[in-house]
């Protein structure tokens, strides 16, 4: 007989980049997507920007399912949840991070620095 | 003749809600999917959290696709870049909001208050 399914009501929201890190030559660059340059319109009198970017390298229902990890991935610190720590495995790969602004030109942000690889896509920023 | 078509390669990620906001009786809880119980170990020692949630009311493509606004909807406000406020017409609807915590009972953490309306699905938690 066939076992009882569990149907799961969880809805999804979608996201969707709104630009990407690029690092070149030493420079950290968030190239915001042409289309979206306007919602830029008032950023140039922030010293700091609050990224919002995505987890991209986690994006597997498997990284996604763990809920404990060991902080900075160090054995030696104790097992905490995941929504105690920034660790980049989460349910919703969302990461955040404080960043100064070094320039606004057109479309381009250059930033002092990030933590974010090559190519993350950006989901948001705020002040 | 037909018009080329131009083709979005914009990529989309999926997030879930981890849990809801409610609001019962002038009190604020942020009621966790048991689900993700675990992933709450450690947050205890935590005073304030940073609460991600979903702007679940603007999830249409016409809200979505609001560039520019006047800060706090108020006319005399000139207009400005989504990205240099923090309005809930956005093109990805994630909200932050620093919450201090009054007390976690198992799946359920109770807030001082939150700026969100009963039933807000909530995308992450982070300290």
């Amino acid at each position: 007989m066939a076992q009882k399914q569990e149907v799961s009501v969880r809805p999804t929201f979608e996201v969707s980049p709104i630009g990407y890190i690029q690092l070149t030559d030493g420079k950290t660059f968030l190239v915001v997507d042409p289309e979206y340059q306007d919602a830029l319109m008032g950023l140039e009198k922030y010293k700091e920007i609050n990224v919002f970017y995505w987890f991209d390298r986690n994006d597997t229902a498997k990284k996604r399912a763990v809920l404990q990890v060991h902080p900075q991935g160090k054995k030696e610190n104790p097992m905490r949840g995941v929504f105690a720590t920034h660790s980049p495995m989460r349910p919703n790969l969302i990461a955040l991070t404080k960043c100064k602004v070094l320039a606004i030109r057109e479309n381009v942000i250059e930033l002092q620095s990030i933590d974010a690889f090559d190519k993350t896509p950006v989901l948001d920023i705020k002040p």
